[in-house]
């Protein structure tokens, strides 16, 4: 199977997890149910699903219902897409192509949509029937400390809003990113590696190749934040420099940026040294990150 | 001890929990924990943390970190509160006395803090060290899906904003006060039961106990709003009314919303008969709710 392949294969398989846990939209109340559907089923590319799939496939052998797991991360970055883009806060109109949640379902509806998905997240993993409780508890103590306040998403976004238009680090700026994204993207390798059921040096490494891949796919959206159209993006194109974001261009250029993602991919690779074959798809992912377009 | 002194001790231990379990105002990023503390720390009744407090007495005896479990609930309660007091939604100045998280910190800011809040909620479920895995993930089982969207509490808050102004029967009162505030209260009860290790018999009965008293709780809700000044009430008084909301005394009248409510404190004894004088702080609670003035 080439790599394009298992990245459609596995979308699929995300997808219909996700269509198998999310209320139908015929359900009651149907508005919420049609707000969360709009907003998961638009396209998007499955990063953190995938992420951990690759992860627990690399430990262990396929092991059954990581799909399942694996949703949970995408309801968690959906519920944050839909929160970010509302007016008071990034106030955007465009997100994976379409308009986003609050401009179709109204404000109100897009708050309570985010909310449902973020509390949905981790009733999906609380009820997992593939994995032993101890494990799913694990799995949920992850992913609420990377979507949190303290270095986690959540604290992440806020040091993001807070530092538009202020004098930009180095420092700030990798903490922040080390936060908004790569908790989330670390989390989903790690969680994938839990579910796998890997060892403490198989977690060990796990986390080091999370964090090196959360960082270069930040890097990279930073970059293409100033090079791409809206069109390609399917989001708001050349925003950051607008707000006065912290990001890698403005502190280092696109030249440099383009060359720290590359360093983070090598690192990435290093960082799997100890395993076989199995883990080539998640060097696949890394390189994918780094090269991709939109 | 007397009731007044078991509900101000166990409300100073539910305090402690969360003091030990919310970041500190001196983690970064500061903002966001001083908005988080500022919704939590306004003097609420801690009802929900007292219902399975009393619940898991009743079943166990006083069993070892109840009080942590417990104020998971009173996270996503202030969360909710939070949200639902935003402009979009309900677009309250006043809550627990006190101008509200948005008017202080910022819609942003309220946005994230009740975010944070609904997220902390299930690690503080997911790191609970007093129970074994399998009970900790039926902890977070019974919360996510008493807070979601399937006659969970996000579900009846979308109910009750498509309802303002429509023609308020009496089934669509009872479904939505069932989600809005009952499924939460009901979760409440249980959570407590069990933590406090109840058998199927035990639990069922906790379960009909926790329904009555929902329900009372709500219809003495809304005939406070009618009858009390917003001084009394610490949020703003009249305004279901001004919304147009389907309320209890909009459909029955106050007197009959009276003599409900004392059916359901009638009811809610009943359902408790398998218990001996463990039950008894459960009993006094639901009196509590109905003859309450604020």
């Amino acid at each position: 199977m080439t790599f394009s392949e298992f990245i459609a294969t596995q979308q699929k398989r995300v997808d219909a997890a996700l269509d198998r846990r999310v209320p139908a939209e015929s359900v009651e109340p149907t508005t919420i149910h049609r707000a969360m559907r709009y907003s998961l089923f638009a396209g998007g590319k499955r990063m953190r699903p995938l992420l951990a799939i690759a992860a627990a496939d690399a430990v262990s052998d396929a092991p059954a219902g990581i799909e399942s797991a694996a949703c949970s991360l995408e309801l968690i970055h959906t519920y944050s897409l839909i929160h970010d883009d509302l007016p008071a806060l990034d106030n955007d109109d465009l997100r994976r192509g379409r308009p986003t949640c609050h401009k179709v379902f109204g404000e109100a509806m897009a708050i309570l949509a985010g909310d449902a998905l973020l509390t949905l997240a981790f009733e999906v993993l609380a009820k997992l029937d593939c994995v032993d409780p101890e494990r799913r508890s694990a799995l949920v103590a992850e992913l609420a400390t990377a979507s949190g306040t303290v270095g986690g998403m959540i604290g992440g976004q806020v040091c993001d809003i807070e530092g538009e238009g202020k004098f930009a680090t180095a420092a700030l700026l990798e903490s922040i990113h080390r936060a908004k994204t790569g908790a989330l993207l670390k989390a989903s390798v790690r969680m994938g590696a839990i579910y796998g059921g890997a060892d403490a040096a198989q977690l060990d490494a796990m986390t080091k190749f999370g964090e090196h891949v959360g960082l270069a796919f930040q890097i990279v959206d930073d970059v293409l934040d100033v090079e791409q159209s809206s069109e390609a993006l399917g989001k708001t194109a050349g925003k950051d420099a607008k707000q006065q974001k912290i990001t890698f261009p403005a502190v280092y250029g696109i030249e440099r940026s383009r060359e720290m993602a590359e360093q983070e991919r090598i690192q990435a690779h290093l960082a799997l040294q100890m395993f076989d074959d199995r883990a080539e798809r998640l060097r696949e992912i890394a390189d994918y990150v780094v090269r991709r377009n939109a």
